[in-house]
């Protein structure tokens, strides 16, 4: 059974003595409600290290007023026993009070990444987002740090971070884990209704339907938008927050799928107050 | 003689073997152009550790427009001299483009910290020096840091950050050093004329007049900052840009001087187009 450390001095000196003695260490931050797509992170991790650290902290300073951190699920004793069962030696869960005392007051900006996509719907998601993960690694002190593809934005902007501020961790993305009708994993999907949740898969199709309609040469961002809208819209009650056509590095929008040019087809998509977000990665032939 | 690294993945992999040899590193970040002031820094940094790496980075991020970024002295082979004379086995000196490549947008945010008194006249400076401050820490990464208490906000910021951001170094301050007439040593002293030279040891005279009334039981902040104000004008040619009674920590103005709150006195004076900043910090009885 892993280690549960709350600590935060305690879960730095022992990263650093596990540095010390030469051991490899991975790091996979979540906010715990561990589904399988965790898990997949988590045994990546194994694979690549000697040492796993899971950390479980729901981050407050990435949730915007209105949004969901009161009722986002919390059940430590259940996620350390199926984190330890996937391959992690420790479970850093800090307290809220701990990672931000009184007089805290230091922020890490991403620039124009965190204000697009996730960050023009949810103001300042991305600087808690940002300033969370520095302050994970520097207690973690990880040599690798082990991220999910579902959270595109958030991969873009932990890989810019890493590489402006020099942080000496490498980065590994495992792609999304999906359920059998295609819905991404979430810790979010427990709050659909069960024909909410009939009609979620709609949106990897929609996006399947536009990795397709790239790969068979359609160049308008516009028209392959319209017909993932159109689909999501014929297919389900979800609100569509956003659909994108980036740029898979600068989140730039395009408006032209160009050949040779990866893009990220990512969208945000409401059912009832359940928002639910998924991607897909193309490259134009 | 110390070796000189210019390649920022060969200093963080050379800090890195010298963490898990066990050696204890003390790291003294400069601009170069190095004076009594810094030499005094690396000494106490070599009293801290067995290895010292001066960092010498003429930071572009920290100046404004219309600011010294391109006449700052920079002479390379006299700092490596100096520093290594006095205790420095790495002098650390990249490039700019090599610090803040194409692409760069990450950046460290002090918050409340940074917009009042040398952040109110130098828009941007603290950012520059926070995210600059987290870069050199983490190419370095040092057991502890050596900081002059000359640069009193940055002194405040960097504690702050280190705190929020949880990184594993402990920050050293070492007093002002002065000239023999007072005056606070700066890099930018070379720009004074000699009748500028020989008003600006009115700066610290002032100061020290600021805290004799505070020590005699003046409480106004107001009444102190007049009299600091009168004496500068009185006896130099020298035009204000701010005095400052503030609290030590926090930064936040006072007009009061309460028994027992510990306060920084600072002031930034401008001698033609050189600027002068020092300060004192007092607590009163």
């Amino acid at each position: 059974m892993a280690e549960v450390i709350s600590d935060i001095a305690r879960m730095q000196q022992t990263a650093e003595s596990l540095r010390l003695a030469g051991r490899r260490i991975a790091v996979v931050p979540t906010m715990g409600a561990l589904h399988e797509g965790h898990l997949t992170l988590i045994r990546k991790a194994r694979e690549l290290a000697d040492v796993v650290i899971v950390t479980v902290f729901v981050n407050p300073l990435q949730f915007g007023t209105g949004e969901d951190l009161e009722r986002y699920p919390r059940d430590l004793d259940r996620d350390a026993s199926l984190a330890s069962a996937a391959g992690a030696s420790y479970i850093f869960a800090p307290s809220a009070g701990d990672m931000y005392p009184k007089g805290f007051r230091t922020s890490v900006e991403a620039g124009s990444l965190a204000t697009v996509l996730e960050g023009r719907s949810r103001p300042g998601h991305f600087r808690g987002v940002a300033t969370v993960v520095v302050k994970l690694l520097n207690l973690t002190r990880p040599h690798v740090a082990v991220f999910g593809q579902k959270d595109a934005q958030q991969v873009v902007i932990v890989r810019q971070l890493i590489r402006d501020l020099n942080m000496m961790t490498d980065l590994v993305v495992v792609p999304i884990v999906r359920e059998a009708d295609g819905l991404a994993m979430s810790s979010r999907n427990v709050y659909l209704t069960a024909s909410q949740r009939a009609e979620a898969p709609i949106l990897f199709r929609a996006l399947q339907r536009g990795a397709e309609m790239v790969a068979g040469g359609e160049r308008s961002a516009e028209g392959i938008i319209g017909e993932i809208g159109t689909l999501i819209r014929s297919r389900s009650g979800g609100v569509i927050d956003y659909i994108s056509i980036a740029d898979a590095v600068t989140l730039e929008e395009q408006s032209e799928c160009r050949p040779g040019h990866q893009l990220l087809i990512s969208l945000a998509v409401r059912f009832g107050t359940t928002r639910l977000i998924d991607n897909i990665q193309v490259t134009p032939a």
